[in-house]
């Protein structure tokens, strides 16, 4: 760019101009570019580094800019370079001299950290309010299928009968766990960088408390050189989104899991299927897949934000202009995948006779057996052993459990009896009491703390 | 293990039971996997679960077995898969009866996320000390170098000057927020799991508060799913690791580049650097480049494990296993290089008259000639346009600005006069007083605040 | 270590030592040292360069050393850094001066890279033979179950029939790939840069084409700088390794869903599954589980090397040191993964009934109607759309399509006549029959190709 | 997409339908796309599916529908989900019941695999191409600078003379393995994918060799299931552009630290470099920084596409979907960065007064010495312990090598004789003229063969 180029004989290449221009996305920072702008030059005229009518033509003058960029008719132009020197220059266009003066006391180098720094911090106040719908959403299907009864997994094998409102509120419990991380971030982000100049500070006497109060930021930065390189809030933001994004993939995968023909266990809505270019069965459930997928985007702008920051000696350097492609993708993946699930979880049905017919298949109650003989004065290794060949055995005879004569029973072991019939799945259930439990007592309790933390946003 | 293969008819393959054993790797939990069953086998008893006397005998072999690992005379066996294997084999070979018990009310599902949980509080703690340490030696280094001015970089080129204690200072303020994150992570960390049972929660009268406030936990864990299936806190730790290991490579690359015969900034002492086996000439600064490509592979841990995570199903997956030897890996990896570059930190020393002469080189202080000029009145953008033609004019004729006659600049602006003379290094860093800056005084403060922080850890 | 270290007034500190010593990973590369070493002293004494006694006595020390290495007699000491200087101060021990001469036109820059060569020529044919293996176990499987039927899936949903052959020959198709890239990794490894000393080249009359000869490499290198700078096939082994892994766990996933209750297409054996310690019933498929968790400690180092390299200027730097623990990692990973994954394919079985039923059921055959349609004359786009509400009318009543009366069909479309009950399983598997498709006949000929191939190693 | 939802009651969600639909980014393939329609018309009439006539309508209609598109013309819709329903819809509107037929004996599966072949094939081509250019570009800047001598580093440090010609050979070296690596993606990205239908093969009478041809396209896909979810050729292309990121990044990473004040090797032409927004002086290497920077997404697409395609079952799924805009970006930033580069190159200077007097500073001829020593018989082990010891003593005397007193010299051996004066950086380069050595003669050879590397492309 022509005005920042005083000591140079020659433009620049044009390749090499398109090749180091940010214009083509970072125009998105404009709204905080201008904010930043707006507070820097009150507080130039309030220190009487400005005139406080150098200062009003600036904020009219950014004002107007604001309304022409959203109205579509602001022209970015490569040769300005970034989003700063674009306003700039249509600034000084429009009000002359005063505009010359608003770089004062100020680099490219601390503005964009600023802008940064606000762009983040709102996208992380709307990562949380999607956060909060996702988790009201799973609260939702959770007290609408209550009593959905299904088989609990480890291992993809059937483990123990669990209740399906339990299973969903352990996603309640990560997001949560994502809403905390954001929420930490939110608060390493909100530091106001300007005034840090290039990297020394400033010769002027500004006050860096106003800018803050102005854009409503709770501290200011304490080391300028460290303010204009740190761009640790970019990879916080992404380490959350990622392992959020895992956390969505998780859920994600186990709807694709379970509306298999196999499975059986839901209905995803026609709303969020897709068909098939060929085969006219097919309803396909497009939208969590994709959401899977996109798991791998998120990691790779954290890989790529790390690397960029791998040995990169202080303070600035042109390689953080990379940190925005990246961010600004993961911000939007993120809240838009968070967003299209909770509408998808709005849309899901169950079918509670599969889930139920699933979990009463095979020997999911063997544990339910052994913790049977433990009450009745066995040791709990000693339990897990006698019922381990009990199951054998009847795999062999090809019987359930509760098809098995007790005398059978009392081969294995003579703490067998009678009882050993009321082992049921509503037993089994009842019994798991233990505080963060499966039991139809704890998940009530889980989904009234639940109700009140979501309520409570 | 053949005690809990009760159902199976064939043992498993050889290879595939090495292929699956964690042994040589987890043996390390020992110390909190025998904490934890302590606290579990007290809590039995304290419920009526397992009587008094069952406890005493579960932890007085416990505590034999413990101090047999730690005299080196324990064998572990591959055969018993893992630690928690291994203890309770050795613990019923000793108690007999008792030892079958200790497995009551707890499934290896939230036995290890309880000595992993453990593991990990412990090591943020020594992380957070490390990073105390190598704070002290940067301010320790920064006191002793009070006065040292250097060129400030931007994009590798001479800036403006800075005191070399200013630009340590940035390296404090980035390993405060790292301490910031690992407390953020030891929070969400400290969280008690055990109670969780396979994935259900357990039929039994447990209290899992009482084992909580024994193992000297916060909290306990909400939803049994989550509790065991949940490894965010390992992903957190090696995400604030890689953060923590990006701050030490910008660190270490600027070692390497001050220790160049080019820059000779700084002088590596002896005892941290390496000789060559070929060129007896050379001093290699050894530590810090490994320092600087040990951030690789704690990237390559955090990669590793959010890969580990994406898309699996809930509960426990065997996959989980793999957690471990990256975790280990990161842990030590950073903490060791904490404590090295403290000590290469401590004796580290600089030439003053090289930095100074080097940040005397040049044009670094055409900023200041610019702003000079707005303090005559000049708008800062076209001081930077008039300063710019100036230091063109300056570097045809060969000549630094102070070298200039008066009459030359004067061509430039009118503005020029004969105290153009007085902006000098010291004038450029006395003028940088804006909060957050490198004056002087700004430094001393910085530097009385950083002994206030570290002092009180 | 003290003779490397002439110039040096202090020793290394003992963390220094400890935090840089590779002696602890790179002991393993003693049989490449000893044998580059050999070759090299060969070489010295046919040049002139030393005595052929000298060469005998470093050659037969050599050789004491090594056995004496394998008999686990030898003691590895930190404080000879590393595997060269280790074997280097054992040689001088045994046949004195005739040993310090090995070192003569060496350095350890390019001693390290023909060491890390040759391991990775060495690591790539026995990769190479592994995946031969499992080539051959896919082949085996697919002849034993050659006319097993199942659906073929897309999205997870059933889409079409298809040949259980065919689905496993899919996965040959993948590691035929990978075997193609390994050997293209083999290529570009064989090149051998002894010779080129620290970074410049050797001022002695060597010989290198002969120490290639010797080793068994095909190439010597063309440019000393980038020789001992270079580790790109590193990286290329850790990228087809990814690759690779990426491929076991798509089948390892698989694995882990057929033999899920709910899909009970597959029976893994005894032998290479689990128990619980709590759940009795319990048959978990560990090792499936586990090599598709491995997945992510084989991207970790992938990325972890990439990171180590990033913006290294040349030539040889101490970052260089991280390659090993990584690359050792790898490729024991990658390989015993294959090895499992073989054994555990040669005794996998599968449930034809469950197999068949499952493509029985539901719509799967909706696209070969309306390809029926197409030879009647209507256009696929339309024929599609036609299908798509008559699957949409037979899932309303809730029968399937050949228990739908003619006169339905025909309210759809005209052109539907009684030969459309002649639409089955089978018809479908025969019609596909275009090259590479899942007609019996297309799977018995891409098993005889198969067979070529695996037979042709 | 209303045409292929037959089955659905429920139009797509808007929000889903946003999320899902992939034209805001593959419209890019659209030439890909009809060139793969018109290849497979014209198979399809010469089979007899379709009549001449309905292949002559559909090839025109694709023609006018490519036109429209280069002219700016089309219009793209979301609810048309991708290119190939944006293009299938535009041609049945134009040519009507024809169109309807263009889809006979393909699926949407098939077809996207061939897109993304053609495209990445071309993209292949391009990138060789480039690697070419900048390959030509350092043999020019390395014949420009013949005699240029510098210091030759390892750890940053000086070890021995080089010639600059030498050094950028090496890079020539690293691009030259870039160049066999994608010439080898090449051959395995060049397999013909249609025919395979959604993913069981066709029941159609097709060709599949004719289409190959067609399409220039050396081979087939041999397993139709293999053929629709694989995507190692993406893999493969971003793992060929991450190691060429990587050498790119220890290139440009060099120029910056060439381009320092401290350094002052080269000098970077205006053209392309930058000023900054406040000071005034700055003249920063932007290009080189960008270029680094770069590394991190490259990097970063690479681990996202591992990722996606992490245990995922076949066949096709939606994840897949994602392969797209990582692997554009990937090819659009390796290419403009090695172009930037290859201009960056050509217009580079450098000042061989500096980077002589560098190599001649400090105690860079060191193993010079201890080569001289072996010569006059000492072993090397023991010449270099001499040499280190003289080292020392010369650096505490403050004097160059070459100005310490014979006397000096002999006091630590009695070796050194009046010819060790004559060790010089001529003598040592000259010396150094092993095969791949920095000796002008070596390296004139080296030139000669890369000038016909790169003329023979």
């Amino acid at each position: 760019m022509t005005n920042i180029r005083g000591r140079f004989e020659k433009p620049a290449d044009k390749m090499a101009n398109k090749y180091t221009a940010s214009i083509p996305f970072d125009w998105r920072l404009y709204p905080y570019d201008i904010a930043g702008s707006v507070a820097h030059a009150m507080m130039l005229a309030r220190q009487g580094i400005i005139t406080d009518e150098e200062a009003r033509l600036i904020c009219e003058g950014l004002s107007r800019i604001r309304l022409k960029i959203e109205a579509g008719e602001f022209e970015f132009k490569s040769e300005f370079e970034d989003i700063h020197m674009n306003i700039e220059a249509a600034l000084i266009e429009q009000v002359g001299e005063a505009g010359r003066k608003l770089h004062t006391a100020r680099s490219r180098n601390d503005q964009i950290a600023l802008d940064m720094r606000l762009f983040t911090k709102h996208a992380i106040t709307d990562t949380m309010e999607s956060i909060r719908s996702l988790q009201r959403a799973l609260v939702s299907l959770a007290e609408k299928n209550r009593k959905v009864i299904m088989p609990g997994f480890t291992h993809l094998q059937h483990a123990q009968p669990v209740l399906l409102a339990h299973h969903l509120l352990a996603y309640f419990e990560m997001l949560q766990r994502d809403f905390g991380r954001f929420a930490d971030c939110l608060e390493r982000t909100d530091v106001m960088p300007l005034g840090s100049g290039a990297l020394a500070g400033l010769p002027y006497d500004i006050d860096r408390d106003f800018v803050a109060r102005e854009l409503s930021f709770n501290r200011v930065s304490h080391n300028s050189i460290d303010a204009v390189s740190d761009r640790d809030f970019v990879i916080e933001y992404e380490a959350c989104a990622a392992t959020c994004m895992m956390h969505l993939s998780r859920l994600t995968q186990e709807i694709t899991l379970w509306a298999t023909a196999e499975f059986g266990f839901t209905h995803i809505d026609d709303t969020y299927a897709t068909g098939s270019s060929i085969m006219p069965q097919k309803k396909n459930p497009d939208v969590a897949e994709l959401a899977r997928g996109k798991t791998g985007r998120v990691y790779g702008h954290l890989t790529a934000m790390l690397t960029v920051m791998k040995a990169l000696p202080l303070a600035y350097n042109s390689d953080l202009q990379e940190d925005k492609e990246g961010l600004f993708d993961t911000v939007d993946t993120l809240i838009s995948t968070l967003d299209i699930i909770s509408g998808m979880m709005n849309t899901l049905s169950f079918d509670p006779a599969k889930t139920r017919a699933a979990a009463g298949q095979g020997y999911i109650l063997a544990t339910d057996l052994a913790d049977y003989l433990v009450r009745k004065g066995e040791a709990f290794r000693s339990a897990h052993e006698i019922v381990g060949k009990l199951v054998s055995h009847a795999a062999q005879r090809n019987l359930p459990l509760n098809k098995l004569p007790l005398i059978e029973y009392q081969a294995f072991s003579p703490r067998f009896a009678a009882d050993v019939y009321a082992v049921s799945l509503e037993s089994s259930l009842r019994a798991r009491n233990s505080y963060g439990g499966t039991s139809p007592q704890q998940v009530s309790r889980a989904l009234r703390v639940a109700r009140k933390i979501i309520g409570g946003i």
